[in-house]
């Protein structure tokens, strides 16, 4: 048994949001799937850069001023001195260093899952942003949402977050899109004419899978219930079959916070 | 062995530009490399619509003004009774009815092709547009044409195609971003550190590949030498490697003309 792999999480505030963003999910859920030992670490935004400078994780891009820009999901792999950033990246490297464990990225599918990341990114989760985003600064501790606020109220353009989606024409726009963006996603399982609930199969779980689970999970945590109601009635009913099947990959261990 | 499959393709009126469409070419890779017998019908512009219908083939998508719009390519498979266009299900097609031939989009591989071809419309091609589109135009019959130049000149919103990318720094920019969108494949095909020809491994070509290279063949027979003897050098010489191993798929047969 390998010794625990140290994952670094954003903290919401509340226990039913204490794990919240879509991109560490996705981490989580390969690490739950894989079944591979690990513990969080709990790292609050204004603190990530000097974490991940310490733990030696490399950044993932450039922001506008051309400084580097630290996100998370990132690990650090004591079995292997591994530090790394990226939840498409922590997936190859956990695929390629526990051989042993399900495959997240089947070989033949690597360039093509790479392109899927690329289209997932223009499907739902832009529009399903909208309604996330300011329910997440409300549950976020003091520091990050301060944070979190200012750096989303600056990308977005607005004096408040509120004013992205308010209750409304916008908000019943955003929702609609959602539907449309999943919509596309029903279209690409369902290029060959199959049925199948999962991108390469009827019963097997990837990470291209992953990656749609760990939006909708970010949809049901943070939206009101109404808005899971409505969505696993969408499709046949199959984001609900769908969901049911991480049900057991979502596990949030209580990890511990760092401070610097 | 089958009766042939009548593949309908849109003539230019030069013999080396008389398959010259990038869809169509998927189509042609696909017959070719599968060892189908199959007849090419050439079909110019203004006679799509009528020979479609005449056919049985379906709309591929509506226009703007909700009138349905009828493309190429399509085939018609006298051995099976089948009308359809579109290259993405002629390629699933073939695929399931002659499932002796060698297989286009391996069954595990099947939703997520349907994303990387959403993923691909926003690499190189829409810019690669920019430099053929002016250049198909004065290789089209008189009649198609005059039906190329008006309906593109409207989309664009140009009053000649010529404006899209005249030569200089318009020309040079379009040029820069082929470059770069043939980068971000690059990547797709780099994302898992190997350094493969293809995107299910080294020797295997699937849709994926040949999705790629009826753009790149497109480029290669409508531009100057010039600009392919620039592509080929761009990362590492890979894209002269790639086409070389499409060389063999590339027979045009003579076929016939139809008239409506």
């Amino acid at each position: 048994m390998p010794e625990p792999i140290i994952f670094y999480d954003i903290p919401g505030k509340d226990v039913s949001l204490k794990s919240w963003s879509p991109n560490t999910w996705k981490t989580r859920y390969c690490l739950n799937f894989k079944g591979l030992p690990y513990k969080t670490v709990w790292v609050e935004y204004p603190d990530i850069e000097a974490v991940m400078r310490k733990v030696g994780v490399l950044p993932v891009e450039t922001k506008e001023d051309g400084s580097p820009l630290y996100t998370l999901p990132a690990i650090y792999d004591p079995n292997t001195q591994t530090a790394l950033a990226e939840s498409a990246a922590i997936a190859r490297y956990l695929d390629k260093t526990y051989p042993d464990t399900p495959r997240l990225i089947p070989e033949e599918t690597d360039a093509l899952h790479a392109a899927f990341n690329k289209a997932f990114l223009t499907t739902f989760s832009p529009h399903l942003r909208k309604l996330t985003i300011p329910v997440v600064a409300n549950h976020l501790p003091p520091r990050s949402e301060v944070y979190f606020r200012k750096t989303r109220e600056a990308a977005w353009g607005v004096a408040h977050l509120d004013e992205i989606a308010p209750p409304g024409p916008k908000r019943d726009e955003a929702w609609a899109d959602v539907k449309k963006g999943l919509g596309t996603i029903v279209e690409w399982l369902e290029a060959d004419g199959t049925d199948k609930l999962f991108f390469t199969g009827k019963d097997k779980i990837v990470y291209a899978d992953i990656t749609v689970a760990a939006y909708l999970v970010w949809t049901r945590i943070t939206l009101d219930q109404s808005y899971w109601t409505d969505l696993i009635s969408w499709h046949g009913g199959r984001w609900g079959r769908f969901m049911a099947a991480f049900e057991k990959y979502e596990a949030v261990d209580e990890g511990e916070e760092v401070k610097v």
